[in-house]
């Protein structure tokens, strides 16, 4: 398939299923958190999923490339990103599989319907709040900092959309486990599963995956370390099967 | 020194300063957690530590080993543990150095005064609720599971006994994280800092070490994986450190 890619944009291998997809490098480009994500996420045959803050889509199409779902929604608030996201969703041929729309996650469940969904992902901005910091690279920023949505924005929203005993999956930063579970006890959307991802086996982890359950009850699967890199720097054997390699 | 023991009861050697502590094997003896808690929680020169629910009074008398605080107290409820407690206390020549209290942690406020502290201690009971299973030895089902105290009590009156800025350090189970985390945050102790123990680098966490500071900001430093076995079954280096062997 030929597909018109616009100035500063490349197409990637996702190494799965022939897929690729549309990156602006000098935007941003998805990175190891999807991927992990994307494999801790599950969706069930004819469930449909839906991800906050989709960016460029990465999310949707990889877990359509994994999953039996029936359909896959990402929601993104930069129409440049949404954009991106649309034409390569249409270069993969999944169009009627996943739906790009575009809207602000503190409208989600107000614009898609509450109790709509049987999945939610998201891989949110990590840093606190909006310190002002303006970077030439606005979709970046939006990206990294919470300019635009927060954590309470995401959960409140994620509770309202969510069907009763939905599944709720994040990828954050370990420095907030504290505030990220507070917030989901509250919204009640209890955690789960939790994993720690560890750059190197003896350093601090930098980044967790949580899997939430609407209306659960409390009691907590913390699993096994997940380890990024041998001690000579070559990927370990999990993260190289987790990419496809 | 020539220690009286009653029957059952043993002297064993904590392999720190040639200390020793009465331990009765048919009731409870202090296992990794306690020892794993006594190297994970500080007391600063000067500082005066509280150890909630201190059974035998391991920790009260491990920190003693390790630290240069000023004075050492474990509160008890089990008359049968505070006596063994005190006796360990008199065989290490530690008396007016710490203190064995009985009493009921739901009752710590009241009963050793409000922001009295710079430091609370404690290993709880891990299993959530009395289920009523009665158990031949009513000692070690008291410390395993929350018959009498369970964790909204001792935060609640943590929270009372810490000085501000005081510190609170806890060994608990993974699988009551949330938990942990969302009453630390009602109660105003923020989790500062998080440590996993697994068994096996490949195997899921057994036990979590939090620190938390009385009216701190929110930000959490999750640490390195403590690993407690090679592979083929010897202890880590780290875990021999942490020993003393």
């Amino acid at each position: 398939m030929i597909t018109n890619l616009k100035p500063g944009e490349r197409l990637d291998d996702l190494q799965i299923k022939g897929y690729e997809i549309i990156q602006s490098p000098g935007r941003f480009c998805f990175g190891m958190d999807a991927v992990l994500l994307s494999s801790f996420a599950h969706v069930r045959a004819g469930e449909e999923a839906l991800d906050l803050g989709t960016g460029t889509g990465i999310l949707p199409v990889l877990l359509e490339a994994k999953n039996e779902g029936s359909r896959y929604v990402g929601l993104e608030i930069q129409e440049e990103s949404a954009d991106m996201a649309r034409r390569s969703v249409r270069h993969n041929g999944l169009e009627g599989k996943v739906d790009i729309v575009t809207g602000d996650i503190k409208e989600a469940a107000a614009l898609l319907g509450p109790a709509s969904f049987h999945v939610i992902t998201t891989n949110p901005p990590y840093m606190i709040g909006n310190h002002g910091l303006k970077n030439d690279n606005e979709a970046l920023y939006v990206a990294r900092h919470e300019a635009l949505v927060c954590l309470d924005d995401i959960l409140r929203e994620s509770a309202k959309i969510l069907r009763p005993k939905g599944r709720f999956y994040m990828v954050h930063r370990p420095f907030r486990l504290p505030e990220i579970f507070a917030k989901m006890c509250g919204y009640r959307i209890e955690p789960k599963r939790m994993r720690l991802v560890y750059p190197y086996i003896d350093k601090e982890p930098n980044m967790v995956l949580i899997e939430g359950l609407k209306g659960g009850n409390p009691r907590m699967q913390a699993e096994p370390p997940l380890i990024v890199y041998e001690k000579n720097g070559d990927y370990t054997k999990e993260l190289r099967s987790l990419y496809g390699v």
